[in-house]
């Protein structure tokens, strides 16, 4: 039996982590919307703590665990955004966060986790590696593992990217995220079916990376095999957790090319004069790419984050 | 007989321009606080219109203007973020606005302006030709002049974004802000003074365009001559009324390396995840330097812009 949040679990997450999250700015781009011919309405998660949604779910991960619990610690295997989020909230409980990171991470990883307190364990990059040595850890530890999206508080708190941007805007007739390993999503759709049930959620996924796509549309849990996009935070999988909520109460997904993808970033970076990662630039990527009828309406895009290698730009 | 705007004259402005300027967001990085030991709210007018908060004083002088000067439309002598937001200003209101630039601007400044409807002739790039062509167009068409900086109205607008900061974030011990023709600054230091008397307001320049920073020192106007920087928003020399207005209310003014601008520009991207151009980064960069003293202290520092060419960068 799988746990799955209601609504209630993520306004119950929203006045546990509020006090320690950024409640992220709204904004909007006339000119992008002259483009578009839609009303956007982008929620700022590249400007949350450690420059991602990440860190909703990891705080509210680590404040839900009971005083004994917490105080063996939480770990995860991550090389990405969700160990730097899972290491500063845990510092910001004064708990131990063991981050199990392949030796191949970038350096610049490394000293993100390294930096927010992490206490890290490399091991070789294959996933058999990561798991028996996040196992190992576990073990000797007794610390709580926290999945980067399979995880009920974790959607919880993602969640509360949408409720915040609902609370603040209002009633939108779409709501579009990106998809990965679904968390964002699953929590984003939550949100919505609760607090505007006659608004659509539609994500968007890099065609290079199209297994939540095929998973949907087929009615079967595939798994991202070989995956290859620009969209470095959208290379994982659905679990069974996000698949089963993400079947509920998402209305479409669809897929976007790398083109269009670096094309959405760009326009966002120079219109918007903020910093996003690729995986952000996929939702606005599939209204340029006419995959989504967005005229007229007003849309809520979550932007996931702003984490990249600003010497290594693809423009 | 020089007009100078009072406190007044900004509150008057806001109240005329707040249904149609961005009411920009105030963020703040905890790693940035911890590398400078202060508490840095940074007030986002790259985030404003246009990308610059010259889109405030541009539109209080064309809301300003009576029905009658309005139908005659608005004229300036520009390359730089005042004649996008005078064109953008203009056309909110429905009039037309003549911006002369040089042959020799670049194209993406000549498509900006153009875009947002302005009315463009080409000149020589010489400061004469510069004046010559305007005068000509104003005698033409009756335009009104308004000037970047040396402007009442444009001045009391650009005050405007420093009492936005002062109303949500409250107190503050010092307030910095770049300075070039001194128009930000003016404005900035009128609103301090009125509405928080004990705060200190300090100013920052590049040492490579220091007319700022060698007439407030020696009381005597100089002009900018032969100003080299990467801060190209900061090129320009004040005016006799920028400078009574900074010699009352600016408690000092600081020089700083083109290492640091770039120095800090990079932080401020990389840690805030918002672009911004390289004159906004200024103040930071006095404060990397060791130019200003804030240890300890809740200092508010005005993000002036955020327009540059994103295939030109200085990292």
């Amino acid at each position: 039996m799988i746990r799955i949040p209601e609504y209630k679990d993520i306004a119950d997450a929203h006045a546990r982590i509020s006090p320690f999250v950024h409640h992220t700015p709204v904004l909007s781009s006339k000119s992008i919307n002259e483009i578009t011919g839609a009303s956007l309405y982008f929620k700022c998660e590249n400007l949350q703590k450690v420059g991602a949604f990440k860190f909703r779910g990891a705080t509210n991960a680590v404040l839900s665990l009971s005083g004994a619990e917490a105080a063996k610690g939480v770990a995860t295997h991550s090389s990405g955004n969700h160990a730097a989020a899972l290491a500063l909230a845990a510092r910001m409980r004064g708990i131990p966060a063991y981050i199990v990171m392949p030796r191949t991470a970038p350096e610049i990883k490394k000293k993100a986790v390294a930096g927010y307190g992490g206490i890290i364990t490399y091991c070789e990059p294959t996933l058999e590696a990561r798991e028996s040595t996040l196992a190992q850890i576990v073990a000797r530890t007794g610390a709580t593992e926290v999945h980067p999206y399979d995880n009920f508080f974790v959607i919880a708190g993602q969640g509360t990217a949408a409720k915040e941007l609902i609370e603040k805007e209002g009633s939108f007739d779409l709501i579009m995220a990106p998809v990965g390993g679904g968390g964002l999503l699953s929590g984003t759709s939550l949100s919505v079916s609760s607090l505007l049930p006659g608004c659509r959620v539609v994500a968007a996924e890099p065609a290079g990376a199209d297994d939540a796509f095929r998973s949907f549309h087929a009615g079967i849990l595939y798994s991202s095999e070989h995956p290859k996009t620009i969209a470095d935070g959208l290379l994982t999988s659905l679990s069974e957790r996000t698949f089963y909520i993400i079947r509920r109460h998402v209305n479409d997904i669809v897929t976007v090319s790398e083109e269009k993808i670096v094309e959405a970033m760009r326009l966002i970076w120079e219109r918007m004069k903020i910093i996003i990662e690729p995986s952000s630039a996929v939702p606005l990527a599939a209204i340029l790419e006419g995959k989504v009828n967005v005229s007229g309406k007003k849309v809520g895009i979550i932007l996931s984050g702003g984490n990249l290698d600003l010497g290594k730009l693809p423009f």
